[in-house]
């Protein structure tokens, strides 16, 4: 099970009830974030989420409402008695950024930081899954990151293991491990007999500041959910072309195009504080399975066939 | 009047209830801060102090905590529309800090932005108000602030005008503006025959980090209101003295020896997050007169003959 904690929910400034950009995903104790806008560690504060499980860092890209919050984590975690290594991954540009950072007067970390440039195609292996950056279409150096957890083993086909005379027990665990036995007739039954086929993982894919692309989508298709921004509705395409953002509807017909399981829009602008319906009517006409992201929300995601 | 808003009374690092440090000064329409820790922009929007009144922001000094907050308030104020100026003041080190943050993915600011470096003793004049720069002992260069109105004219001594022969109307505005006038009888009276001694105007002072000193308090003495760090109980005054901060004891006894009318403790740590009564109960056995700062409390000051 993946756990997303919208931390910042916000668009390019805050408003009284959303925070600038932070999604932190939560997976078998570890935790990784997808950008970390201003208020990002007091959101973790709210959320009760720790901090000390945190490891990785991917910024999308080096406008101040996706990374001015990470200064003040990154010092925190050193109050903390952080020791352990944190790296950080963004596209081109993330060593001059890092290095504006560190002369803002923080204490001395005590803990190894990792600065790693991304580019579209890398991808970061982790155990268990990956984190893949994707190309996303700003108006400056932009990345998205598409979060696939490793196939697991397919399901243990029981009926067909008992058919061809395997007695229930340790036999069926070895089979299932991808081990082959041999029965008291000498017949030997191979793993792939009695196993079916290897089952996607969970995957998440998230935009940062894009317009709607099919790139984008391309590499989303068939994620279990997408986190993509809607800065505009579609009355407003033009400011979204120009502002290199994406439109609600725009992003909801992608996702039906690339049978995503769940779209959860989110970089919500301030001009839908009192009412964010605008927004979720017209990606909904497009494409049922959308929500909008509010700060604080958690999603806990399994897998369709659990 | 001054209205003070708290936006941020946490120390080193947020808790879920206390920002980092900043406080918003109101003054006849117009606003300063001192100080802009992480998440200032976002509790301006929660006290609803607006922003486009604001022209002046004051840093006490450079750790984080302080002024992480300030390229996305400038960043937001740039989104809103600012075209006023906007002065920057802060200690040794802030031209090398405001380059950092200019590096920091800022689209451009449309408005001037004025940086100064501030000595101990430096006072900055406004129209009926001033703020002096005075010396923090912390464990950098450090500036404590104290906001002093303009002397307000005397009384107007209405009785002894009367004695004087003098008719009430438009020459007691004249003497009251320090004019003087003359009598049918050709008595000459003047402004001071009948107005009493200028009155002081409000006066607040700000300490940032420090550890409690003699010379903090002698610029702030007699204070309307002093804001002052209390990091520690007087039980870890040890470890006040080696990080540089201050103990509630140890501020509230300064209070008192200086004539302060209202001391307001802030800059608490996150060791006092359930209960805050250790470092109230120990200020107060000094000086009655204490509070603890809360986010986003606001303090109405008036002068004390009002």
């Amino acid at each position: 099970m993946i756990k997303i904690v919208f931390l910042g929910t916000g668009g390019g400034f805050p408003s009284k009830d959303r925070n600038t950009s932070s999604i932190l995903i939560q997976r078998e104790g570890e935790m990784i974030l997808f950008d970390c806008g201003e208020g990002t560690q007091q959101q973790m504060m709210r959320a009760k989420t720790g901090m000390m499980k945190l490891h990785s860092i991917f910024l999308s890209h080096f406008h101040g409402d996706h990374i001015l919050g990470l200064p003040g984590l990154l010092q925190t975690l050193a109050f903390l008695g952080q020791m352990e290594e944190i790296a950080v991954y963004g596209p081109f540009g993330i060593d001059e950024i890092m290095d504006a950072f560190s002369k803002l007067g923080m204490h001395k970390l005590k803990f190894p930081l990792k600065v790693v440039e991304l580019s579209p195609g890398d991808i970061v292996r982790y155990d268990g899954y990956s984190v893949k950056a994707v190309r996303a279409d700003h108006d400056r150096p932009a990345l998205g990151f598409v979060l696939e957890e490793d196939e697991r083993p397919g399901r243990f086909l029981r009926d067909r293991a008992v058919e061809l005379g395997v007695a229930p027990g340790p036999a069926f665990s070895k089979l299932h491990s991808g081990q082959s036995i041999t029965l008291p007739n000498k017949t030997v039954v191979s793993s792939d007999m009695v196993v079916g086929p290897k089952r996607p993982g969970l995957k998440i894919a998230y935009s940062g500041d894009t317009r709607e692309t099919d790139l984008f989508f391309y590499e989303a298709q068939d994620a279990d959910a997408v986190i993509h921004e809607a800065t505009f509705t579609s009355d407003m395409k033009e400011n979204a072309d120009e502002w290199a953002h994406s439109t609600a509807k725009g992003v909801a017909k992608l996702a039906k195009k690339y049978n995503v399981r769940q779209l959860i829009l989110t970089h919500i602008s301030q001009r839908f504080s009192e009412d964010v319906a605008p927004v979720l009517d017209e990606a909904k006409t497009e494409f049922e399975n959308t929500m909008i992201a509010q700060d604080l929300m958690e999603i806990d995601l399994k897998n369709r066939d659990e």
